[in-house]
């Protein structure tokens, strides 16, 4: 098996059919030997001849044609058991979670539902009566949960995407010991209508793939409101930009850092944040503490009655179906009341507003996914400690209303991986996603337990998403100037850097602070000036437009890349006695002048 | 007293000056003669003096300079005590709560703190130990509460304007039951800081006032949102418009429809339809069951652990020093479990999709503000069940994160008052407002219980809402010109009509249709040129920049009125051998002339 991407094109441009994708994946599986992945899986005749139907059909422009998935079986796919890895739980919904439902019309082809923590309560994937899936990586290690036999499906190379669900780190911790990409979207991007709950307020559906591009892709057909799911929000996906330019990476401070005492670890997320560095990111050191106390409050406070919600009639009617320690976990004290469980929202939306201040002005918090791998033998011998260990940075995102990206770190020669999560405010997965391919991509690993080397990384797309705005910027907002704030502070990114075409002439006007220049319309005698391209949401480009001061203006730019957008330019009578600096070529080559002369 | 708006004017206009205004306050209240309103009120010597300083100030711009507000006593108000009508429970803040401020800030003057039901917890106005507010219309009715103080004070006509709080309904009952507008904000739109819990969930700061501009205007100051709420949402608070020009307004069927038997108020809510319909209103009967399911919930639920968290520490040192009732209403029943909490927040979800979706394409809901007025004697007889008769159609709006405006509706001879309440989604308070303006006009009501005629209806004030931004346009997008649906379907709105200094010229560009001008700035040698200033709020605004093509933009222009706007620009290259149509004074002249040429 190779990329989602891959796979794609290789449908696309007819050197592979989907039955031979199809076949590929059975076949791998067979040889990858495992049977605790899949809880269920479809005959292969039935997903073949599903196969033929959609080759013939042809792509459609479907973003996913013939990419075969697999969906942990906490989402429903219509036909299919649903367990929960709790068999006297089972049922057989007769419809598939809007999310399977969006990616079948995409051209999804989902395989089976795999293994997972029993009722998605676990971090390790070793709470299943249907086995323990295999660590792809290590066999000893365990494989990550509650999405395990998802992650490890992917990692095996049996099929390049998954779908997982993160309520306290599930979508985050497999792929972190399995060395995959986790996506763990914004709360209420993907619909969790058809899943089921473990905390319904804080459940999502999450992504497994090889690189973030195919993640990203698979996000791109999941997220979206649906009317029929109280917790879904209309969230703007964004689109997966390239790395901001002023990149600001959060880490925990040394004494918040926790390893776990594995010096290893400690080496790959130090060495993590070198690649940030190399990035060309400031490293701003974090007091971890309000995330700390935000993520005890998880287990410790009332949030676990969501999950006894899910159990309570099963519990009643045969407490001896659920697995003692996921009975242990979920019913094993006293329900806080109702006072109690107001007290901890009030709590967390205490400690979100400074997480919120705390994260002000970071493009996005680096932390370890987990602070070091865990043996099936540790984990026999403590079930409960050694789970918790796994959710050291991965408890507090949902409650904080954070959404986070696990990317590969680290892959040691005896196959312990280690990964990265990078974690922002609601509404930035499209942040994280441009941030985390290139860390991903600077690793230099292998994919999964596959071999296969990372794929050259595809260039950032440099036009603005379709409900954004491109506006080029030629003085004082570019990068590192002094009023591109203005941009970043109104959700502006940076796309490129290109010029007009050959028909503009720059001045220097007087006044300032800052200086700024004017960019005139010239037709002949002018010259190409540089620039940058930014993309605003229109909200924020109407509020950058509106605080323009004369006799500056926004009109339209023709560039030299072809293309043609909004920009500034300057009232022409304002021109007249200012300086013209065209011949500089751009407003950063005559301030850098200027310095010298200064 | 006078409308708040009618008094800004005449302190602005120097017809009154601000100790003359305060002195009016003490002596109405003095002549009013009901000690029950306010639990603390300022020295009238200490406020005079602050008037005097506000006066010597002069305006400075602010929207509510020398306005006397009064503030329910459980919002904090720097240096007088707030009790939340138990003077065991009483504290001395040091801050002001956030909206305190802003109205301070602003420019209003608080004079007291007013009475309430105890803990904000009851609808009616006589669970207190301050005694029972009068209602201004009827000594023998209820005044309604919890903001019983603050609706006798704007009633009777001691100030224009105050504060309220509402959980249930405590904003809007009182307003129902004393002839007055009560507006109950979307939840976050104002800042809960600084107010004594009833439920933090579902807290809304409200506002009473004789007139829905005058508690518009106070709304506006106090909107917002703030750093240090973690309930506090940024919500765009829009402009009080005028009555959408396709309205529906939904009623409840008539069979749930409940007048509690009240003939009367059955004929006061069918006579403000037949006012809707006359505004031009379709009238869309409601299946109300999901509302009324969402109400039983408030009190029958979970979210009493909410109040309980309020007076929890009270409670256990000193039980008697609150009131009976309200420890059997709070304290009477054990506290559900955390699964039944969240069990009955997923059923509130449930039903807020239920009600969303019938109330697409519906502009309000419209219902009676209480079914009938309650006497004093009644809720004497029955404490808790008349309380429950007063909210129930004001349960429901705060757990289905609704906004509400109530407005009166009719007043008898015998001074009994009824009113009707709009309510739509979170975010329609701008909405509401101008519906609620245009009906409450129509009813022909005296305001409050002063006989005071409702005020002409004012003109819209001409400037953008502070939120919103403004745009001069010269051309194709004037008012009934080939473009301007480009302002109308993105929210745009028509402020004032004036035109440029004398510092321009305009020209007849290539091209079309349509046919568009170029206005440059030249300075000498320029003209006045005529134009129309538009509201855009930001989002509409940076997608109508976006859509502008080449060779216009939008810059700064100075205006004949004195201010400088966005608006249209030309590139000025592109105007070279263009028709200079400076002498027709604006484009809407020259495209006549054109015609009749044609």
């Amino acid at each position: 098996m190779t990329t989602l991407t891959s796979l794609l094109d290789a449908h696309l441009d007819g050197s592979a059919t989907i039955p031979q994708t199809i076949a590929a994946c059975y076949a791998r599986h067979r040889a990858h030997g495992d049977a605790a992945i899949f809880i269920t899986l479809r005959p292969e005749a039935e997903v073949l001849a599903e196969a033929e139907a959609l080759q013939a059909e042809g792509p459609r422009g479907r973003a996913l044609w013939g990419i075969p998935v697999a969906v942990k079986d906490n989402i429903d796919v219509a036909g299919l058991p649903t367990t929960a890895a709790c068999p006297a739980f089972a049922f057989t919904p007769a419809q598939d979670a809007t999310v399977v439902a969006r990616l079948r019309t995409a051209g999804a082809i989902v395989i089976g539902k795999t293994n997972l923590d029993q009722f998605a309560t676990g971090l390790n994937g070793s709470r299943s009566p249907y086995g323990v899936p295999r660590n792809a990586l290590r066999a000893d290690l365990v494989p990550g949960g509650s999405s395990s036999g998802s992650a490890s499906a992917v990692a095996a190379g049996i099929v390049p995407a998954a779908l997982g669900t993160d309520t306290a780190g599930s979508g985050r911790v497999p792929a972190g010991l399995q060395n995959l990409v986790g996506l763990k979207p914004s709360l209420g991007l993907v619909s969790t209508a058809g899943v089921v709950p473990a905390c319904r307020t804080l459940d999502c559906v999450s992504v497994f793939a090889l690189t973030v591009e195919d993640a990203w892709a698979v996000l791109s057909v999941a997220a979206g409101p649906d009317a029929g799911d109280p917790w879904s929000h209309a969230l703007p996906l964004g689109r997966r930009g390239a790395v901001p330019p002023k990149l600001r990476i959060a880490v925990p401070r040394p004494e918040d850092l926790d390893v776990a005492g594995d010096a290893a670890a400690a080496a790959s997320f130090a060495a993590a944040v070198e690649r940030a560095k190399a990035l060309g990111a400031e490293i701003v050191p974090l007091d971890m503490a309000p995330f700390y106390e935000t993520a005890r409050l998880l287990y410790e406070g009332p949030w676990v009655a969501e999950r006894y919600l899910t159990i309570r009639d099963l519990l009643a009617k045969d407490p001896e179906a659920i697995l003692p320690v996921i009975r242990q976990v979920i019913a094993g004290r006293p329900l806080p009341d109702a006072a109690e469980t107001f007290a901890a929202r009030y709590r967390v939306a205490e400690l979100a507003l400074v997480a919120k201040a705390a994260m002000k002005g970071i493009d996005a918090l680096m932390v370890p996914t987990a602070p070091r791998p865990v043996t099936l033998a540790e984990m026999a011998a403590d079930p409960v400690g050694a789970n918790s260990l796994l959710g050291r940075y991965t408890n507090f995102v949902n409650l904080l209303d954070l959404c986070a990206l696990a990317i590969p770190a680290s892959l040691s020669a005896d196959g312990t991986a280690a990964g990265v999560t990078l974690i922002a405010p609601a509404g930035h997965d499209a942040v994280l996603a441009g941030i985390g391919q290139a860390l991903h991509a600077a690793a230099g690993l292998p994919l999964g337990a596959i071999g296969l080397p990372h794929p050259a990384a595809t260039p950032a797309p440099v036009r603005a998403a379709p409900d954004a705005i491109e506006i080029a910027v030629v003085g004082a907002h570019l990068s590192g100037m002094p009023l591109n704030r203005e941009l970043t502070d109104r959700g502006g990114s940076f796309l490129r850097a290109t010029t007009t075409t050959a028909d503009y002439r720059l001045f220097a006007l007087p006044g300032g602070p800052p200086a700024r220049p004017g960019l005139i319309r010239v037709g002949a005698g002018g010259a190409a000036i540089a620039l940058e391209v930014w993309s605003l949401p229109p909200e924020g480009f109407g509020r950058f437009v509106a605080g323009i001061p004369s006799p500056l203006s926004i009109g339209t730019l023709a560039l030299a890349d072809g293309t043609s957008v909004k920009g500034f330019l300057c009232e022409t009578i304002a021109t007249e006695g200012a300086r013209d600096v065209t011949t500089f070529g751009g407003w950063r080559a005559f301030v850098a002048a200027q310095a010298k002369v200064g």
